[in-house]
């Protein structure tokens, strides 16, 4: 039998396959190859290959965009969009556009080629992670800039054309659909029952304990009710914080603490499998509204979180044309997959 | 340069790149291999591999689930959705379930296991376009039935389990989210505006000219302003319809050429590139609001079409999960590339 589950954030609803779930070991491995043919432009003594650093950790010391770096953070050399000038919108009939202004950089997590975030001692992961917020703040203070998003592709199946590991920021001057429909639920919520929609999800998935991946005093993971995908995991702090760039020095390091119990969960069960993680957080409010409705916009009633999802099934294109899911395993089996493993 | 263009229809905002936009040949060709081993359970004389068929076509005679078939429908062996019992709709504490109940049917469009749908006959492909109309007709009488979809993978990378030409049309008790918001766009424009959002999109379109495919009396192809994907093509009838369902069969003879003429110029420009195909037309408008809202909720403001989503770049979990698309064609070039060819 299936089941139609419906996501009360995202606001889908979702086929979800309860009887004969795919287990981990059902999933197609599909090694792709990357390109680049053995040189690496992001490997240690390779700095003139990219474009000169926004910021680099030198802990033993070094000069900008030389070696010895510990982490390094560039433009993207093919970048989507483009620092300089103005948004120049208009109206294009009944159509709109402006131009594609914006910031793209790529945060390079470790001189070592071969270093897998899922296997990054705790401590080193943190470091990394506290400069996704540190970046993500310094792009919040350009107001032209309305979203900032933090994202990663892991293997060439889920886009990534390096393997070094790395990840990558965009400050867009829209805010994406899915975290618009994700602000305005939450704010719906909010409205309604003075309470946080997360809040209340992060309870009941407590409560129910079928869904869990990971839970500490600080952060939560579980495979998402009406998951889209198998091994959807979604990962949050039990406190109450709409923006990621508020996040204190503790919060970093127990989010390091999740991240690294997750992805080495995935890692194990799935055999390394491609996967994107993208970070949800709350848009740029001092861009617009200032006066008007400023308490409002801050978006307070939104709730910081990292969607984790795995890329095992090939089955999208039809997802893409309707915004319908498939999905053939059950969450409450992901989770009970991913607890059997050792991180 | 790239520029951000907006979607009135799904309303997203699209990243494309208007520059140095990448050719057909920039183009990945993966031929990823289908399973099954050489036996195909589609063909001809293979009828008792599948379940019962619910349809048939065989002008040159014969009897049900034998030989000498034309055009097949059957029950799909694997369904998402099962066509037995109630909904047995519940909340799960903040979330909401019902059952899997749907139809979910595969059309075997020829006996041919080698005849690609882009080279078939006009005709040919007439009869098979007219069998997906009178499917959603019969599946539309079902009141448990809220909508009914018409997709078609192309191609393992999209998702195609066997390479038999067929189609699937999955009925679900919910709308797709997608469908959703498209029919809230089109009744948000027709109420302010009093005409038809796609009308409006068709007749710009015609009057600019750059981004048209195809055009006759009946239909036009374009690439979308805001195309989420290089040489997505939409598709639709000049004349304003809104339920597939309606078409009349010289709306099916026309539509069927214009496909032919897009997917015909699609394989010759991409080399037969993996695709997928959608329908969008309105709900079914017979389950709900049937005394309260009868007119509004007939949807005569929506205007079907197809959306036809070659499936050439793999930079998709992103895309998941923040609805923000990157496209590295701009539309303009795609239909320049695709008009240039011969179908």
């Amino acid at each position: 039998m299936t089941e139609l589950r419906h996501d009360p954030i995202q606001r889908r609803w979702v086929i979800i396959a309860t009887d004969r779930s795919k287990r981990p070991t059902d999933f197609l491995q599909e090694t792709a190859e990357m390109g680049g043919g053995g040189f690496c432009p992001f490997c240690n003594g390779h700095e003139d290959k990219t474009p000169p650093e926004i910021f680099a950790l030198r802990r033993n010391g070094g000069v900008a965009n030389g070696p010895g770096w510990d982490v390094r953070v560039i433009p993207n050399k093919f970048p989507a969009l483009m620092i300089e000038g103005g948004l120049d919108k208009k109206a294009v009939g009944i159509y709109d556009r402006m131009r594609g202004v914006g910031a793209h950089e790529v945060i390079v997590e470790t001189p070592d080629h071969a270093m897998d975030l899922a296997e990054m001692p705790v401590e080193q992961l943190a470091t990394v992670v506290g400069i996704y917020r540190d970046r993500l703040g310094d792009l919040l203070k350009d107001r032209r800039f309305k979203y900032i998003l933090i994202f990663r592709n892991h293997g060439a199946i889920a886009g990534a054309s390096l393997a070094h590991p790395h990840t990558q920021i965009i400050a867009t001057p829209v805010t994406p659909l899915q975290v618009a429909v994700e602000l305005d639920s939450a704010k719906q919520h909010h409205q309604i029952k003075e309470r946080c929609l997360f809040c209340d999800i992060i309870a009941q998935e407590i409560d129910e304990g079928k869904r869990i991946v990971y839970l500490d005093d600080q952060f939560i993971a579980f495979a998402p009710y009406a998951s889209r995908f198998p091994f959807e995991i979604q990962l949050a702090p039990r406190q109450h914080l709409h923006n990621f760039a508020d996040a204190s020095d503790a919060d970093v390091v127990g989010l390091a603490r999740a991240m690294r119990d997750v992805l080495g969960r995935l890692r194990k069960a799935l055999k390394d499998p491609p996967y994107n993680f993208v970070f949800h957080t709350s848009p740029n409010t001092e861009t617009t509204h200032k006066r008007a409705h400023y308490w409002q916009s801050l978006a307070f009633d939104f709730h910081w979180h990292v969607e984790i999802l795995p890329r095992l099934t090939r089955v999208a294109g039809f997802e893409w044309g309707t915004g319908f899911y498939i999905n053939p395993t059950a969450p409450e089996d992901a989770a009970k997959f991913l607890k059997e493993v050792q991180p």
